[in-house]
C-alpha cells in the first residue's frame, strides 16, 4: 500500500504576468491562471486522483487554485487546512520590484544567486514598509519574516509537513498541497533527497497536478520525482524555464 | 462584552433561477448569485466585520459564496470548517421538481405545508434516484437522508452549534456562517426563540449578511433578529416574498 500526495503550483498571478517579485504579497491570479487551476481540477478527475484533504498558503492565489481546482473536481466540499508555512517564499526588499530592472541594478551573478542559490537570502524588506507583511493580521503571533532563501522555506515548511501534513496521509487520505514555487520545491527537495546544488535546476510547473506515491512505512516516494498529470506539458513547462536564460 | 456571529445565505443558485427544488442537489451559482456573494463580501468590509473563521455547508452555492464574499473582504485566508449539518433542508421527492408544476399537481394547502410547515417533511426520495444524494461519498459514514422538515434541520443542526461554532464564538472569534435558508432559518428560530408557526413567515435574504452580537454568558442575542449589513436591502427582498403569493 502506499499513500497519495498531491501537490499543485497555483497558475499565473497578475504579478507573474507583470514580471515583477511577488513572494508574500498577496496578488490574484490572472484569468490565465483562473484557467490553469480549472484545468488542473479537470486532470485530477481525468487520473481518478481524488483528494480527501486540501491544505493550503495562506495567499490569495494558491488558495483561490485550490478552491477552483476542487471545485472542478467536484471536491469542493472537503476539509480545508491553511498555514503561512506554505507560503511563497518571502523576496525580501525584492518584493514589489522588476526582475529586469533588478537584474539590470545587481547584475545577472547577484541575481541569479537570489533566485536561485539554496541559503542566500535577498536584503530584508523594510518593516512599515508598502510590501511588509509585519502588520498583517493573518500572521499576527507568528514570527516576523522579512527575507528568506529556499533553505528558510524549507525550515519553516517541515514542521507543517510532519505535524499535519503526515497524519492525513497516515490516516489514508489522499493529500493535495496547493502552494508554491518555492514551498513545492522545498517539499520536493525533502522527499526525493535532492541535495543543495540540484535543486537549483528544478522547477516546478504552474497548474499541472504533481502526484507522488509514498511508501507506507518510510514516506519514501516509490517513484523518484512524482508523476505530473499531464506530463507532456510539464515537459514543455520545465523546458521553457531552462531555455529563458538562453 | 458581546460575541459576534454572521450568518450568509448564498446568493443565488442556477436552479433559484429556474424554480426548481433544490435541497441538497448540488448546484452552482448563478451569474447573479456570484455577484450577491462578492457585495456580501464587501458588505462585510463596509461594516467593519472581519471573520476570523467560517463554517460552510457541504454544497458548492454556500461554499462558492463562502469564498467570493471572503476574498472580496479580504479574509480568503481564515480556517474553515464544513458540515453537512449546515445544508440547505432536503427536500426528499421534490428534489429536482419544478415549484410550479408540483403546485399544479399537489394543490395549494399539500404546497405551503412541504414548504413552510415546522414538522411535515416531503415524501421521501427513492434510494439511487437521479437527485438522491446515498450514494455520495461526502455523506460516506452519516445517517442517510431522505427528506426533512424544518425540525429535522434543527434537530441536525443543533449539535455542530455547540461543538463546533460555539467554541468558537466563546474563544472571541468573530464567526461567519455561510449557508442556506432553511439551514439559517433553524439557527434563527434556535437564538431568538421563535415558536413553530412564527417562524413559517421568516424569511432570509440571499446575500447580505446578518449580524448577531451575542451575550458572552447566555449567547442569546443583545437585540432579536440582529441586524443586516444592508437593512434596506433586506427589507426589500424580505417584502418581495411575501408579496409573492398575492
Amino acid at each position: 500500500m502506499t499513500y497519495t500526495l498531491v501537490l499543485l503550483r497555483h497558475g499565473e498571478s497578475e504579478w507573474n504576468a507583470k514580471n515583477l517579485f511577488t513572494g508574500w504579497v498577496d496578488v490574484a491570479l490572472s484569468e490565465k491562471g483562473v484557467e490553469e487551476a480549472r484545468r488542473g481540477g479537470r486532470l485530477l478527475t481525468d487520473a481518478g486522483v481524488l483528494p480527501d484533504v486540501v491544505h493550503t498558503s495562506l495567499l490569495r492565489r494558491a488558495i483561490t487554485t485550490a478552491n477552483l481546482a476542487l471545485d472542478a473536481a467536484d471536491r469542493h466540499w472537503i476539509p480545508v487546512k491553511r498555514s503561512w508555512r506554505l507560503n511563497e517564499r518571502h523576496y525580501g526588499a525584492l518584493q514589489g520590484k522588476d526582475k529586469k530592472q533588478t537584474l539590470a541594478e545587481f547584475g545577472e551573478e547577484q541575481f541569479m544567486l537570489w533566485r536561485r542559490s539554496y541559503d542566500v537570502p535577498p536584503p530584508e524588506i523594510e518593516l512599515g514598509s508598502e510590501y511588509s507583511q509585519d502588520a498583517d493580521p493573518r500572521y499576527a503571533g507568528e514570527p516576523v519574516v522579512r527575507t528568506e532563501c529556499l533553505k528558510d522555506v524549507l525550515d519553516r515548511a517541515l514542521p507543517y509537513w510532519n505535524s499535519d501534513i503526515v497524519p492525513d496521509l497516515r490516516a489514508g487520505k489522499t493529500v493535495l498541497v496547493a502552494a508554491h514555487g518555492n514551498s513545492i520545491r522545498a517539499i520536493v527537495k525533502y522527499l526525493d533527497g535532492i541535495d543543495d546544488e540540484t535543486i537549483a535546476g528544478i522547477n516546478i510547473p504552474t497548474g499541472i497536478p504533481l502526484r507522488y506515491e509514498l511508501d507506507e512505512d518510510t514516506l519514501e516516494p516509490v517513484t523518484k520525482g512524482g508523476e505530473y498529470l499531464d506530463p507532456e506539458a510539464a515537459a514543455a513547462a520545465i523546458q521553457a524555464v531552462a531555455n529563458q536564460g538562453r
